[in-house]
């Protein structure tokens, strides 16, 4: 939380300087996912952020920069909304639900956040490797935990967490960036994926 | 199977034309893939396919065209690999884990194809779509299928087989395409993930 994806630019000094550093991060967002990386322009994030241009340069040195800047924020954005959703009382289960519930709102209230990481494989790839393996990574503790602790089954590992995590982005995809109506509630999407996480979807044996 | 992915292109006549179509497609797979959309070209398509520029213009009105085409090959390709490794006497079970090795050996033999189809969301957004939508239609096909003959829980829809789908499409990226020494085989990853299926991630019941 100390430097909310800032950790590729340089770090402010002042609370106006970190309010700076967040327009800029914000309008960037807004300029990459309008013109696509290669469009996007130094001067259109600082016109849409009303920063001067100068201060762009105290933060980032280049387009690139702030692009990998954005990433990083959006990997920290995602980790922070499901931390928030979570609760100490909650079953290791509950954690995946509230986890997923978080990350569908997060992603209908940021959309941007699919093209540009889905750009970020082109313009950057490490980048966009960075930002599942950090997402992987922490469901992969998550169900360790969850393993030790005797409410998920021992041995859950790195193909469980991607499995888990295609699931997250495939239903946030589907339902809220391809969001159709008459489609359920995000927060039945939750309930039902935490269903598929709780027992499969084998027929119960009578 | 009739026009493998090609229904997008003008239809070839005879056999040698056929053969001039796939020659022309697996080329600008190769070069998509080393250039991206943008630095791709027709001559270069053509150059590797060892075809005429003119024969080219026979098929594809575009460069654009012929990546729309070779999208729509590869979703005929992701399809085509699944019904292969598919028997009539499996379990609806062992359908999926079939499905998923099968699409796994698929992109090891292809692994242009992540770059593509996600190149495809930027290019071509409605070809990115109609590719995950006529997958997960297919899969949805197969899950109400196995509900109905009570194999697998009655109910069940869109939410799961985007789920499924997402599971196979992380695990396809991660142990493909980021593969990494001391991995499990595709084999095991498409155990695991079948496992997740058949009973979900939480301890058995005691």
């Amino acid at each position: 939380m100390a430097n909310e994806g800032t950790e590729l630019a340089k770090e402010p000094r002042t609370e106006r300087g970190r309010k700076t550093l967040r327009k800029l991060l914000d309008a960037a967002t807004h300029e990459f996912a309008d013109h696509g990386f290669h469009d996007a322009s130094v001067s259109g994030i600082t016109r849409r952020a009303g920063v001067a241009l100068g201060s762009f340069y105290t933060y980032f040195d280049s387009k690139d920069a702030i692009f990998r800047a954005l990433v990083s924020d959006m990997s920290e954005g995602v980790g922070r909304a499901a931390r928030m959703a979570i609760a100490p009382s909650m079953s290791a289960l509950e954690v995946e639900r509230a986890a997923l519930r978080a990350f569908l709102e997060f992603a209908a209230e940021h959309k941007e956040i699919y093209r540009i990481i889905d750009e970020a494989e082109f313009v950057d790839p490490e980048s966009y490797r960075a930002h599942y393996e950090t997402i992987g990574a922490r469901i992969e503790e998550r169900l360790r935990k969850g393993g030790e602790n005797g409410e998920f089954a021992a041995g859950l590992g790195s193909p469980e967490a991607w499995a888990v995590m295609g699931i997250n982005v495939f239903l946030g995809l589907r339902y809220v960036i391809w969001a159709r109506e008459g489609d359920p509630a995000l927060e039945e999407i939750a309930g039902r994926a935490n269903d598929l996480l709780a027992s499969g979807i084998a027929a119960p044996v009578v």
